[in-house]
């Protein structure tokens, strides 16, 4: 053969720890507060919440962490996930650019949230929970971890989004299928819930507040922990097992990228094939393009302000300083779920804010049109989520290309679209709406926090 | 680490050459017929449907055939795909036997289908073929060769099943993705789909009235070719790349199969894992056993009678020399619709009529109860065929166990069941039914083609 399409590293070739940034960044983010006394969290304040192996990592300075091996052994179910050189897409759309990708839709759930999910039910395992609670969306994350939990013999209680509990079964059977038990949220289960359905009877639901009924049943109940996808540091810590196997199999391409981009939810898919790559710049003297891409109608990155802000929609969380849009404020039912989060996680706030890093807004029906043409070249269906971040490697080619400087770019696809079918769907019947906030309508959810 | 639970080949190792177990045959098939002379068919009787390189390995008696390199570049997009040693499962079902399963559906349309949708689309490109057409069931097939004719540059038309048109239309927008037409069929397109629709205005469909739709458009038309996924040589003979990997991982892994499982619809993903390792058996002295698991719903291999008999419903096709429960039978509605076919291949039906391979039916509901069970212990959703393999591995390391010798067993896991989420949810509202067939009825279905 004349050229290599995937690189691939062996189980024994696996990097073995995590990288936490935090060692490295000029300027460290500031302290997470208390929401009631506003004064910095301390870890035992979290101890309801988490495990103490997960709240020292959300505070550690260590530069490397050792991935345990019930960890890798897990991870190794899945892992390590391929590099491609997207050739069919160079050719696709006539880049000189080298394009290439890591892709994370191998795992048992189709995406990256594996990583975190296998980590955090280990810790918690460790520390004798015997139950976890988690609030789910269109579901990516709760099926991650509810194998995770499975795994581990942990019980698992997911709050999911009711419209999309209703409106999308398959991620609900895909729980059911690892053993989680499903709850349609709001629910009668929490006060929370139930203080909503006396107001709002046949409420669709939200993340806010899933969240806040997921965080309930860990506050009241010492035998039940609670579990988040992304944004807290020790989620990104966890998801760096990304970059670090991308740079050996860079290296093994014989290449090296002077532009990384990643979609933009809370952070982690982004950190996760970022963060090595922005050490190499900070320690060794490399020079990699760092790029986040989040959908126009929730653009807290390019368009958000950085202050402390609650993390979920009802304030029950600790105040994190981070880019937000205000935490009340409510996306356009984009398809790309994963990425209608509010804020910023707290790491990629202070990185953006000390320009390690770029972020770009682009448009859901620019996504989809270039997931087609990926799908088309690449022959992987990805998710809507991961379309984000191939329009940002896209629209990057093309600006070398018109600048006569080809470069060498790389990619996070951080899963696959099987269970999302019905909005490529959407797509063909030019249903897809986009919805370009205006600057008022911006400042008018964040005045609402100050 | 102390374990390696997966074994890969680099793009590399990658075998280059398929298997065409004819040449290895002690008794070869006997020919197909021509459908209304009854005469032995020739190469230019299928030229109408085939192109020529497809009709040669049909008859080919070479032993191995080279794969061309854009075939192999387009396998690399998913190939080699991973062995994994099924550590969950053992310790799940208590085993002392060594399970191991080859993973088909790292594959961009999720199972093996593609192996031979690539070659397929190939070969009718390098003769010039611009338009394709095929059948698809539940829309596997349908789905891999929509993106291998997308890479070819060749338009196709796929005559889906109407009622899973309607019921399944995940697999419909992935084909439309991939740049595919569907049509529900039957259709207004074809006469055989006019016919049926005057005297049925709302039929369902079926598999064989979508085959007539697609035979009668490409022998009508000369600048259409026919595609089919399974029973034929040529078909089998591309899948073999997945056993060929098999032995060169099993090597890696310091490890031989005793027992090969594949699950049984037309032949060939079982095909695909199994005749490298027949051919260990007739030409270096091994003795691995090979066991094709079909549904007890369609017994063709363990019940029906070998003869000659029609590959499709309406009795368009070359007679072939099979095992039939009668090109009338139609199988009851279980979920491995894959598995929903009336015949075996040729290649497979001389092997078993030879005692070089073994066959066992299987109840649906056991089937996805062990689907759930390695779900919850490898975390792979395996497609509802792919259960049926699982069941089969199962079964043989129970009785390796009760007789106290623990035996090393390898199965191909064809593909994943993303797509397939709501027959899962049936198994666990028991709303899953299996139809144990009485002889009369099967011996009445014969009875009706003789």
């Amino acid at each position: 053969m004349k050229t290599t399409k995937k690189f691939i590293l062996t189980e024994q070739e696996m990097p073995t720890r995590w990288y936490n940034i935090l060692a490295d960044m000029p300027n460290k983010p500031l302290p997470p507060l208390h929401p009631a006394t506003k004064e910095p969290i301390k870890p035992e304040d979290l101890a309801p919440l988490f495990p103490m192996g997960l709240i020292q990592q959300e505070a550690s300075t260590e530069r490397y962490i050792d991935i345990p091996e019930e960890v890798l052994d897990l991870y190794h179910s899945y892992r390590p996930s391929p590099v491609f050189r997207a050739y069919g897409l160079e050719k696709a759309i006539g880049t000189k650019c080298k394009i290439y990708y890591k892709y994370e839709g191998y795992s048992y759930a189709g995406s990256h949230k594996a990583n975190t999910a296998i980590a955090q039910a280990y810790y918690n395992k460790v520390e004798g929970v015997k139950k976890m609670t988690t609030e789910t969306g269109a579901g990516q994350w709760g099926s991650a971890l509810s194998f995770a939990c499975q795994h581990f013999g942990i019980e698992l209680e997911v709050f999911m989004v009711k419209i999309s509990y209703e409106q999308k079964p398959y991620r609900k059977i895909m729980m059911n299928t690892y053993g989680a038990t499903v709850v349609p949220s709001p629910s009668n289960l929490t006060e929370s819930g139930r203080k909503i359905l006396a107001e709002h009877p046949d409420s669709p639901g939200s993340l806010g507040i899933a969240i806040s009924e997921a965080v309930e049943r860990a506050a009241k109940d010492p035998d039940i922990k609670y579990s988040l996808g992304s944004v807290l540091n020790h989620v990104l810590l966890h998801q760096t097992i990304i970059g670090e196997e991308a740079l050996l199999q860079m290296a093994k391409a014989g290449d090296y990228p002077d532009i990384v981009v990643g979609c933009f939810g809370g952070g982690s898919n982004f950190a996760g094939i970022s963060f090595p790559f922005i050490r190499e710049n900070l320690v060794n003297g490399k020079n990699t393009r760092a790029i986040a891409i989040e959908p126009a109608s929730c653009p807290k990155l390019t368009r958000g302000r950085y202050m402390y802000d609650f993390g979920d929609s009802v304030g029950l969380t600790p105040l994190l300083a981070m880019y937000t849009l205000g935490h009340n404020f409510v996306p356009a039912k984009i398809h790309a779920g994963g990425l209608r989060y509010h804020g910023a996680g707290m790491l990629v706030s202070q990185l953006l804010k000390d320009n390690l890093m770029e972020a770009q807004a682009k448009l859901q029906k620019d996504c989809f049109h270039n997931g087609v043409i990926f799908a088309r070249s690449e022959g992987i269906l990805p998710a809507p989520e991961a379309t984000y971040a191939i329009t940002g490697a896209i629209d990057e080619a093309n600006k070398c290309d018109e600048a006569g400087k080809p470069q060498t770019i790389l990619f996070n696809l951080s899963g696959h679209g099987h269970l999302d079918l019905s909005a490529f769907d959407k797509y063909f019947t030019d249903e897809l709406e986009d919805h370009e906030l205006t600057q008022q309508e911006i400042e008018e959810s964040i005045a609402q926090i100050q």
